[in-house]
């Protein structure tokens, strides 16, 4: 994402006025703002600002539990008690605003996050810009044969060339199309709102982004997973890498509890129990499907 | 929208096994249920659950106000009173589900009303079918000159069949395209959650789409107005049709108090009582900024 | 929760006129709708109208996957595999709208969850019942002395009797204060939006409360749980034997992989994976605190 | 709402420790974070965090509008434009989390406001203080006569005496009966989370509460109104006061198209056209019921 030299001085003064506050104040989130992250080949993440940080949930929590709280030791501790519990307002009390620019068809799956606020480029008020995601060559993977919506191995070769080919051409012919109706030289000019339909979904829009922290984590949660699609994945790793910078006592308690905790039904703790008790338990005796014990045995063994 | 025979077969089995319920039970809407109504040129909507009719919000309502409701006279007048009195909650406790088949830039727009459920077929896990949105000649607008997100007059001649064979041949060679690379026959086939990046926002998808009256009439006074997009204006305006048949009462308030309301300002309200009192007023001396007047005059001579 | 003639003849009437309809129909939901289950001392619940079944939620989930899905053996495994993976929005196309007659601490608890829609009697409107929840002497237990927010043993003797004489003394002269305040014979009598005030928590409201199945699942799996207080447990649990007979397979699901489910963070599952391959780990070896291994060997032994 | 000298310093320490900041600051709430504004007999509001000012506003509407904004002479132009045309997006990227104590009857009100984020006092797992709401002499009102859920004359003379004695001896003595049955003196002690029965309404709760600046608005338009109930008015019009130095433009864009505007009906407009016109409308000849009539005639006599 190559910021232009007009953005690159906008970013640089916004960062170069710091002025006083009195509210709480994330040292480590500071140096995040406004910085652009780059994402993909074009996109890019960059935090426009944020209300909080790990003493603010602490301080929600000592509201909610009163004197009873002061029990408890640290900061840290409450703060894991919290998450392992599913306490989830005090997280609720941190809020951050993104700017993000991202494909479209990534722009369709992010949106499904329903508590959020966002402001979005409108193609019916303004034209996009000529930006269209092409993959790498390392991430134009095939079809998986195991899973619907995964991927398998790498393309490679003519296959490859072919595809990335047709991508770079059509984004380029159906945009050239874009700004031949919408020009006003020697007609009319079609409406922007009816010119964009002709776009496909690797051109890129941009956003702004604003959830709290609890939200936030349920986002990454999904996103940030092996199982999401890599396009997505990669905002969502570079989110996790800022939100270690801005609340680390709250993102250590995530990263332990979800994002490499383990669900367990009913039936895989009872399996485990066998198990810790000696007993070998084959599928067939756990109770459990033939899917659900692949995903078992992928954990556990 | 041609319904397949398959397509067709199913409604017409679905409507013809009536069952028992004890439920609140609305004739009006029972008509429509399954019902395919064409929108577009290949769209569709269809009504597949509800829940609730105008004695539920009346039943709601006098929960809420105990004895005091039984003074109000009848149904059509505490429908209308809560209505005048943004009293949104019993029109909550109404719900229906819409099967909804539209092109992708119109969900996009859709998809930001958040408070809704939505079940929207995946492009990652399946292939979309060949089916574009291609507007109708009397569609294909010029962009407005007056409003940045308007139409203005409609294309003609050599501009207008220019703007139809761009789109059409567009849509066609990227979906060729995207047929091409995902082909399994001497390749392996790029994968699903790839290849959907090439094809253009004029493609149809669908979703079941689930939401409360308060909601649904939120949508339809931002959506069914005369200011929104066309493309997601007749969805809008079918869902009207649609829900006057189900909740009449309702509905007449709906259009009464919203769809054929005029929210004042301040100053607006200030400029009519000196106009009512005999007096004269220009932009100059109503306060209001030059666009404010225009929307005022608008409405008001 | 003894029900007026009234009442029971009404729900008698609604419960004789069945209607048809060519909606789905959940037989099992059929059988509850209108009857007042009690709850508590006066309280109640029962189910005023309901949407969808097991079938509606497979055919949701039908529309996201789309051809992809047919793959998949039956309903039961579909469900279960939508439940394991935390895909949530097919359930989320079931809706069910429910009366609750309940006190107001454990309304004020209730009302947390707010993704759901409220109609409540409103005593700034209308006149409360004199109905208050007195606990049942085997409810009536001392604080916990391990957890804050839990009970410990049951009261006996005098100190029992105590308290109930307080809470059936206050209760009623607290209701007749009210409605002395309230009287206009010789006064003016204070408002109703101001007499309300001086009533204890333990009083009766009720209120008509529709969510849909995903965030009723979330409410139960919290509320049926074994640390929630008992109070509004048997709200819970009077709901989860209502939701097994409208949606048994989603139901069952939900029993085996919420209910009955454990969350591990990634130090417990290293934990368990070190004893599985014979190793005795000690809290001091678990990197866990003493709380978190408190509550492993709570489970794990 | 005398704060203990313990509180007091707590404040005075935060307020003399401003910290750098890139972030967007607020000038005018700066000077209010933290201070406690004293509301009622024993409440406050104190603003404990904030994110974002007018321009915040102004800068997601560009990144919406793209290019098309800068059109726009100046930011208030802009903000009028957006809150006239209930463009309500760029609003909800400013967020403001407030610290509030407040009688549980008008926090059982507040709550029924769902976009928010709350952490409130548990008194389950705390002990709430002695503190209750009695109202002053002059808000001591008699039910309205002519509106179910309003208030009329102010009491006096014996009957004012007799339900402030009421009130102020229920209050006491319920807390004495509290504190009574949690003590462990001599006895085991009521569980906290049943002992809370027995308070009355009137009893002060806290919490801390979050909300983005459109939620704020809906929610000030509803409260500060005047229909709404003296005792959460206070609070929203200390809110108001707030909001005017935190975002002014936008607050007075609020005043002049929310707080100090006016919805009229289809046919509340065509009588005005009428009147406008020279012609008397009668409420016969309006098409209107008398209750909207008589709603209407208070507006425009």
């Amino acid at each position: 994402m190559p910021l232009t030299p007009e953005q690159q001085a906008e970013i640089d003064e916004a960062r170069a006025t710091p002025r006083q506050t009195l509210r709480a104040v994330s040292e480590g989130m500071e140096r995040h703002l406004y910085v652009a992250h780059p994402v993909l080949d074009h996109g890019l993440l960059r935090v426009i600002d944020y209300m909080g940080d790990d003493s603010a949930i602490v301080q929600a929590a000592r509201v909610s539990y009163g004197r009873g709280t002061k029990a408890v030791s640290n900061d840290e501790g409450l703060i894991r008690y919290l998450m392992r519990h599913w306490h989830s307002t005090p997280f609720e009390m941190c809020e951050v605003k993104f700017h993000v620019k991202l494909p479209v068809f990534v722009a369709r799956q992010w949106i499904r996050h329903r508590t959020a606020n966002v402001n979005e480029y409108s193609a019916r008020y303004s034209i996009l810009d000529r930006e269209f995601y092409i993959p790498a060559p390392e991430q134009l993977a095939a079809q998986s044969t195991v899973n619907n919506q995964g991927r398998g191995a790498v393309l490679s070769g003519e296959e490859a060339q072919r595809v990335l080919d047709i991508l770079r051409e059509d984004a380029m012919r159906s945009y050239d199309h874009y700004e031949g109706m919408l020009s006003q030289e020697g007609q009319q000019g079609l409406a922007r709102e009816l010119a964009r339909m002709n776009l496909p979904a690797n051109i890129y829009t941009q956003w702004y982004w604003k959830t709290d922290l609890h939200n936030l984590f349920h986002f990454l949660r999904l996103r940030a997973d092996a199982h999401a699609q890599y396009e997505i994945r990669v905002y969502a790793e570079a989110m996790c890498r800022i939100v270690a910078d801005w609340v680390p006592l709250a993102y250590a308690a995530f990263e332990d509890y979800r994002l490499g905790g383990v669900s367990l039904s009913g039936k895989a703790v009872e399996v485990l129990k066998r198990r810790l008790a000696g007993e070998t338990v084959t599928q067939e005796t756990s109770g459990m499907s033939k899917g659900e014990w692949r995903e078992f045995e992928g954990v556990w063994g």
